[in-house]
């Protein structure tokens, strides 16, 4: 029996959503086919359809944002915002949560097989644009037969691709949450997205992306690459605050390894990381992100002007990946043209990790939220 | 001929300050034997020899810090602040610049030659302190019949090193100029170096450190690490002043290489690092840095109170890399101590690299520091 607040046990589906004789069309004018999408669904879908409230991930999540997968002992990442009587309450509202095109949980992505050729497509998958993932969970609604959202809800990258389903399909979006995200990378957030790759490619192990048929993984590169990311996630004083300077307990004498509480914690990351997410997702995702720019088309607001959405960003004032003035450029743009935006900077010690943490003020503020949207209802 | 304000052409200049049978005495009670040491001087040296001023730099400097090698199109690394008539006046003082121990550009470190084995030392180097680069710096100053310094100057990791020699040897330093330093590591601060670390070693080319014997080095580790630095050199708002957002002009079609201006820098500086350093020099002296504490030693205010220092701290209000939060710190604990200190965060854009550039409100700062030094003479 599930404990109180968890969506109990859970699996992650599979569809196929695009064939090689019906192929997804990409921004880019390239075709994709098949593409199989990995996703999981709690609660209940209304008679009228009218409670859908679609999850997107971040840049290494997947599919499964709550409950518990049979026989695990954690629960989804994201289990501590959705649930029965949680902020995101699966008593009232149906979520999806899909896994995004270009990753590695199930949906198809650089390290799936390319038909044209029976092995993995490596650096031959198509470069995506943030559009594309929209295109494709736009797929996997039409699949489940909604047609409209009550709301769709992101973190970092997550909320780069609410913001692009709301800005392109604002019809079908009657609420957008943005957390922790970003419109328009600095080059500093390219700087550090460009390092990871880097590691990443230069890992002998890479095989220029055909690792998978040599039968190995670019372990090194991709540790190197995660442990500098989480650096990024926390804020300066939560590293303080969790690690200082404590020496790591099992260290014999002073050298270069695991010296430091804080060297032990990365390394740990970096590890873990390896059990679950490919290096050329990595690639492909990341790269998706130094590109998004929304605001520089010149119809970018044209959607939205015509059916606008309720928009709702937030930040977080220790978060220095993507920070509050990452979330006032949007705001700002969507002000401009009229849009009903709620802009919240929380409070909050740990940074751009803030996001799915169970911070107080955040998550209130998304309860408050998701209830007005349900009183509401769809647009 | 020299343009004005500099000092014109100079050679790095060698001495054997320890030999096998007179050994190097560290602070963990290791020696270490030959040890030489590159070092360059500028300005002449008064008949009283009290117009002497040590430059300790930072963790990838040298011993050439102004004028120009034979041949050479770039000057060294601080020119325009070593010169004549610039704010250390090589008119008026007496500028000693040495490459450290465990460095790689002249003085003895893990990549010379271990006289026990007739191999680089690699791994067998003896771990540093702080105190060692003092003390080495101290034998070459004997060895230049100095008794005493009118001033010790230095950034970062230079500035660390000024304030040890202040703390333990005060009788020796009567002006003491700690710049864009720190006197602890954050764990942020440790974690950047630990995953630089991380990809040296990691790098298949590093062969346990002994890299030299088979010929090769770790240079994608190497250049992962210098990457990944630089972007804390900088501040946000300096990436985006230089690069914004700018595509890399020889960009020929969205990928994973080189796309954006701002990649195109940080290849760059990982490619152009390669040529002037040493992986090993890089973990030896990245670990002294982790390990600074010197204000947690009971006893390290006893000398500056017999003794006192004339210190001079100074920040940039936009590194992140070492904040102002660090150089307060420092200042607090010599105020504790009932100790002259001045301290300045000058504005500058540019972050912790401002410490290496003309910044004018910083070298106004030192050159009013340095006249007032001059004036007032040796204590």
């Amino acid at each position: 029996m599930p404990a109180p607040g968890s969506v109990g046990q859970v699996a992650t589906l599979a569809a196929r959503l695009f064939t090689a004789q019906s192929p997804l069309r990409l921004a880019s004018g390239a075709v994709l086919g098949p593409v199989d999408v990995a996703y999981e669904t709690y609660g209940t879908l209304s008679a009228g359809k009218d409670n859908a409230v679609f999850i997107c991930h971040a840049l290494t999540g997947d599919a499964h944002a709550a409950g518990f997968h049979e026989g695990a002992k954690r629960p989804g990442w994201w289990d501590n915002l959705i649930g029965p009587g949680k902020p995101l309450d699966t008593d009232r509202f149906f979520v999806i949560s899909a896994n995004l095109l270009g990753g590695c949980q199930g949906t198809t992505g650089p390290s799936s097989t390319n038909p044209d050729t029976g092995r993995a497509y490596g650096l031959d998958f198509p470069l995506l644009d943030m559009a594309d993932f929209v295109t494709v969970h736009r797929a996997l609604l039409a699949h489940l037969g909604i047609e409209r959202l009550l709301a769709a809800l992101g973190g970092s990258l997550g909320g780069m691709q609410v913001l692009e389903w709301g800005l392109r399909h604002p019809e079908q979006v009657t609420n957008a949450a943005i957390v922790a995200a970003s419109s328009r990378l600095t080059a500093q957030n390219i700087a550090f997205s460009a390092v990871a790759r880097r590691a990443i490619m230069d890992d002998p192990d890479f095989h220029d992306g055909r690792y998978a048929e040599v039968g190995v993984v670019p372990r090194l590169g991709l540790r190197t690459a995660r442990m500098m990311a989480h650096i990024t996630y926390l804020s300066e004083d939560a590293f303080s605050e969790k690690f200082g300077r404590t020496p790591h307990p099992e260290r014999d004498k002073p050298g270069f390894g695991i010296d430091f509480a804080v060297e032990s914690y990365l390394d740990h990351q970096g590890r873990v990381f390896l059990e679950r997410f490919d290096a050329l997702s990595y690639l492909y995702l990341s790269r998706v992100m130094d590109y998004f720019d929304p605001f520089s088309r010149p119809d970018a607001l044209h959607g939205v002007a015509a059916s606008p959405v309720k928009f709702l960003v937030l930040s977080f004032d220790t978060d220095w990946r993507f920070s509050t003035d990452h979330s006032r450029r949007i705001v700002k743009h969507l002000q401009n043209a009229a849009q009903p935006v709620t802009f919240r900077e929380i409070p909050s010690s740990w940074g751009h990790d803030s996001f799915l943490l169970p911070v107080a003020r955040y998550h209130d503020t998304l309860r408050g939220w998701f209830g007005r949207a349900l009183r509401e209802g769809l647009r």
